[in-house]
């Protein structure tokens, strides 16, 4: 396995690959990695003849109260477990190599940034688009993986290979949960151990609003209100939002239609968690 | 010569191509070619195995009030120029199958595509870039070909193309002229006669302001007021703006520095024309 700081030569090493006729898959990470990452890396590996990581904690994607300075970097158990997953190359650049100090490009995607994280986070999504596209320009990969547990932002980056025209495939992988539900997350290890006990419920509301769905007939309202009743009455957890939108659009859902999403946010502690479940109506019309 | 409207299938066509060895050339017009079209054209023969010309009108480059419905559509004789000069493809696309209902996308460059042009067309700028780097991600090009002509246009893609890491070498080609030193442009045609005489005075300006610079130790200011002088008088030349700017930042000129380029925008009857030329202070320290 390769391990390359830099855009130029990284971009060389993988259009030699592609010439070589291999096809090329990418998993963009900012690192501290866990199962969750492990699991689109393996995925890749199955589906790609050629397997680049990326490794890059963006600054620009983390609003100017939001915890870049204490993201957790473990570079080392990183690569060690992007070896084991099968990852032919990993891109780790310095920030100074990303942004030039004239850099002035952003890529916006407009309506789906603009609601649930991208108001609770103001730019957040503009850093993840515009890195994103870096990222994509650098490794053009044949497909990009990512994980359902960010789901808007999986929802964002789709829309914006649609409307850019990027040569690229788009997987979005299941979460993958430890084993009281809670979905993993790099954020995770922030947690107190009390805290990471009441962490537990942002899935258990999840995993309520999924059940309701599809074995009764309340509509979208009354089932996140049921999630909300779960997860305000849980000392320690500051709830931002528990919605169930539509999982194209995330429009705010008043019929029981797919495809649909039930999305949470909360502050467990200082951390803020997010989470969410794909809904299946089964006794709408 | 292939002439494709469908983005997937220019795609496929220009990956065929790259896939045997070929180097890509691509030249993004909205057709209404001229010979100024017609030597970048001639400039990706000579430097490119396969060569894609682009012609569409974007919608999203033009203000509510300009000139989108009126533009020139010549599509006939642009495709007869674009043999004659040897183009391999040509890209037709529909506005329907570039921009879905849906699309929400913006690459936007911030600072560069503030000032002068961007400042007297709004969003003008947005629409430019985000359609480039559509053309970009469809045709794939090794290099893209812009005219000095559009100066302001192709510093912005040049700043983009670097900002958001396109692998792309874009080459600038050299304003042609009409023999009264009129830059060729697609809106000449809507000039009358009398207009069409006016419109010679610009590039008579930045002639002059082209020999002070290389001839006297006059300041940008002073040289600037020269061109704006000789423009002021002339009957029917609604001047917009004649400035002497870092030829990189577009910052207005302080001192005799390079690179410099003087640039005016003027509108003669209805009709918004723009024009530039590099300076050199040949007198400086």
């Amino acid at each position: 396995m390769i391990v390359e700081p830099s855009p130029t030569e990284t971009h060389r090493l993988v259009r030699a690959a592609r010439c070589a006729g291999k096809s090329v898959g990418c998993v963009p990470t900012m690192g501290a990695l866990h199962a969750g990452h492990v699991s689109l890396i393996e995925r890749a590996r199955k589906e790609c003849d050629f397997v680049v990581g990326t490794i890059f904690v963006n600054p620009t994607q983390f609003g100017p109260n939001e915890d870049f300075s204490k993201y957790p970097r473990t570079l080392e158990s990183d690569l060690e477990m992007c070896r084991e997953a099968g990852a032919d190359l990993v891109f780790t650049p310095q920030t100074s190599s990303m942004y030039a100090p004239l850099a002035q490009t952003i890529v916006r995607v407009d309506r789906l940034a603009s609601v649930l994280e991208g108001a609770h986070r103001p730019g957040h999504f503009d850093g993840v688009s515009t890195v994103v596209t870096k990222l994509f320009n650098i490794t053009e990969p044949d497909r990009a993986y990512f994980g359902q547990k960010d789901f808007q932002q999986q929802l964002i980056i789709r829309q914006m290979v649609e409307d850019l025209n990027h040569p690229v495939e788009i997987i979005t992988c299941p979460i993958i949960r430890e084993s009281d539900g809670l979905a993993m997350s790099s954020r995770n290890r922030y947690l107190s151990p009390d805290e990471r006990q009441r962490a537990g419920r942002l899935s258990q509301a999840l995993r309520k609003a999924k059940q309701l769905a599809q074995e009764t007939s309340l509509a979208p309202a009354e089932i996140s209100a049921a999630m909300i009743d779960m997860l305000r009455s849980v000392e320690g957890i500051d709830l931002q939002y528990a919605v169930i939108t539509n999982g194209r659009t995330l429009e705010l859902l008043t019929e029981p239609t797919e495809p649909a999403v039930a999305l949470i946010a909360a502050k467990v502690g200082t951390t803020r968690l997010i989470d969410n479940e794909i809904l299946h109506f089964s006794l709408r019309q």
